[in-house]
């Protein structure tokens, strides 16, 4: 079935520039990626692999590095820093197979099909251990207290978003609060961190978590109307995956406040209690693309977009920030 | 079926004069606990309670806070870390009960039974972010480094033991590999964390951490005989739960070892395949009580609980060193 989605026409903005310009630290993350997931028990690298070198885009300890690039911080703190934001963000996926019992990750299998449940929720947790070991040996505790408080919120919002799983009455501001703690979060302190490291002004600081901040935001809401309309091969996952876990997301919670009773009915049924039958995911996207469900969830995350490029306004001219400013693009008119 | 174990004999020793001495500084950790398991996602103090308040002895963050009396340590970090030792304890039991299935965890039902296995992990999490925040408030990184290094090499442990499940061929060392990691290493740290807070020499924060290290593999040996003939109601979980989890502790991989063809092939039966039937408890505990198994690992676990206390020998008597030696005693002649 065809949905037109707006952000499949959008002129093509990329993360090449981004990737070009932080190549060298990149390779020394990596580098220090592959040496932190090694370990006697086999099945660590194993596991931590499987999902690490998959091919994500490693956005996260990107971000890391760019603002690294933008506070002109001459040490090399932020290398460990940027292995550890995106074992965390390993970690996290981990756990979240085991929590909503995804089949895939990443277009591969998810690894707790492949190694079980206890191995997906161990190496995440090692992950953990090995993230926190690597900030520690940097030895600057601000920045030690942002990626610790970010992995306390992570797990809450994560809590939160179970709590409010099945109630399709959920809000948009509720919803928002649970995308800012369990996505944005890990974006806003892995910005965050390089001017902390670098000694920066409390005000660039600020600046450079704001970017992140709604950044992960827009990131996410984006990835939420892909799932009702994006493409599965450049995604990884299954166009339907959050319908078919019963995922409430901000094109349902758009969906059932503009519809009426009885497709709030159905929202109830197919979400609410579960139960699906087949056509419901394309009566789903019917609906959604009859009260512009999806559009506007992209427009909001274009809302949130624009607010990270604001965040960047006082920052010099410069490779970092304008490749920074494209991330946003990219990230606002992905699956191209 | 009544089986014999000689610890049951042991004249009484009691952790009683620890739990007067720390009476103050453990209400504050308690009010520390209380206070950083709060989050307005009401499930999240709903699970950590569950098994905070359950009645565990809190044996670890006591080791934390004895070890801050014996180190004359005078500032207050040593709270925060008790707490942080408690909660890293508290994570770990909620993503064992997902790893093994477990059905109940100190005498109540596990928590993945009431809230989902989904609740278990992701509060296990919130859980290791709020020790990791409250360790790095207290700023010292040399202490923070104790512990994350800890956090690693649990996880690293339960990965072990995972991948040598169903091993009955394990060897002694390999266990105790595990043992090591999965359990005496948070003693270890607990015990280590408070003379590092204190500035004490090198030479005393080694002889604390010895102490903590032999104290949690003699602990754990108990912990594995108890399984196959303590009493549940004191235990908090059943006769014969390793058994039918398929676990291979030390009383197994004595037996193995110790047994006939025809008994190694029970054994490769019952916990190797996992094909278990009525009888195959009273079976293997019957072979247990022929080779010594239990008593011999009892016996192993006095040889560790005496390293414990000569790892103690150089600090200058008082009440607390009495309690310390005292709570080895307890230890290694529990269940009475």
């Amino acid at each position: 079935m065809a949905v037109i989605v707006p952000f499949e026409s959008q002129p093509s903005a990329s993360i090449e520039r981004l990737v070009e310009l932080l190549a060298p630290d990149m390779e020394r993350v990596n580098a220090t990626i592959l040496s932190r997931t090694g370990s006697d028990v086999t099945m660590i690298p194993e596991v931590a692999n499987h999902l690490i070198s998959s091919g994500g885009k490693r956005l996260r300890p990107m971000l890391t590095l760019a603002m690294a690039q933008l506070s002109n911080y001459a040490g090399d703190g932020h290398i460990r820093f940027a292995a550890a934001v995106e074992f965390m963000h390993t970690a996290t996926l981990l756990h979240d197979d085991v929590v909503d019992e995804s089949d895939m990750r990443r277009g591969k299998p998810a690894a707790r099909l492949l190694w079980g449940n206890e191995a997906s929720v161990l190496v995440g947790d090692f992950l953990l251990g090995q993230a926190f070991k690597m900030m520690v040996e940097v030895g600057n505790l601000r920045a030690l207290e942002i990626l610790s408080n970010a992995a306390a919120v992570i797990a809450e919002g994560e809590v939160m978003q179970l709590a409010a799983a099945k109630n399709t009455a959920t809000s948009e501001d509720e919803y928002l609060a649970v995308i800012r703690a369990k996505t944005a979060e890990l974006f806003a302190a892995a910005c965050e961190v390089s001017p902390v490291l670098a000694g920066r002004p409390k005000a660039e600081q600020a600046a450079c978590r704001s970017y992140g901040m709604n950044l992960g935001i827009a990131f996410q809401l984006i990835d939420d109307a892909l799932d009702y309309g994006g493409k599965s091969s450049k995604l990884g996952k299954n166009v339907g995956d959050d319908f078919r876990e019963g995922k409430i997301t901000l094109p349902v919670v758009l969906s059932y406040r503009r519809g009426s009773p009885a497709e709030r009915e159905f929202w109830n049924r197919t979400l609410g209690k579960g139960e699906q039958s087949d056509g419901d995911l394309e009566t789903a996207i019917g609906f959604m693309t009859q009260h512009r469900a999806i559009e506007d969830t992209v427009q909001r995350a274009r809302h949130y977009g624009e607010i990270a490029v604001d965040a960047l306004a006082l920052a010099p001219e410069s490779d970092t920030k304008r490749a920074l400013l494209e991330t946003v693009e990219f990230c606002t008119a992905r699956a191209h």
